[in-house]
């Protein structure tokens, strides 16, 4: 069964470079990866701050929060 | 043709967890990757201080480096 990944950013620069190495590197057997846009979609900041996301570009998958790189703090996406 | 991504940990926690998910989830129908322990390896510090890395972990693919989370600064592992 696939994993579900969520690749949150903000369409910043480091955002949209971890988008097309990393987030777009994962295996498609093993995850299906949403992208979703904090500055866009300001309504999902709570579900991705509940997931321990602090700063974007982050990923969150098996249960963790992993931040790449520096693009901005989740505070200025409120 | 494959490319290939370097993940440069240092054993930390921070370092385990990182492998374990986003580097292990990396398709390995596009990504070659190789794991480093620069703790264990101190002679590839330089390399991966000119691939851009400055903390572990952190993974070198498609040209540029990309920080997860925070494990470990790369001064503490010369």
């Amino acid at each position: 069964m696939k994993s579900k990944a969520i690749f949150y950013h903000a369409g910043c620069p480091v955002c949209v470079q971890a988008e097309q190495s990393v987030a777009n590197a994962l295996d498609p057997a093993k995850y299906d990866v949403e992208h979703v846009h904090l500055g866009n979609d300001k309504g999902r900041v709570s579900e991705a701050e509940a997931a321990g996301v602090k700063s974007v570009p982050a990923l969150v998958m098996d249960g963790s929060a992993f931040h790449i790189n520096f693009g901005a703090g989740i505070e200025a996406l409120k």
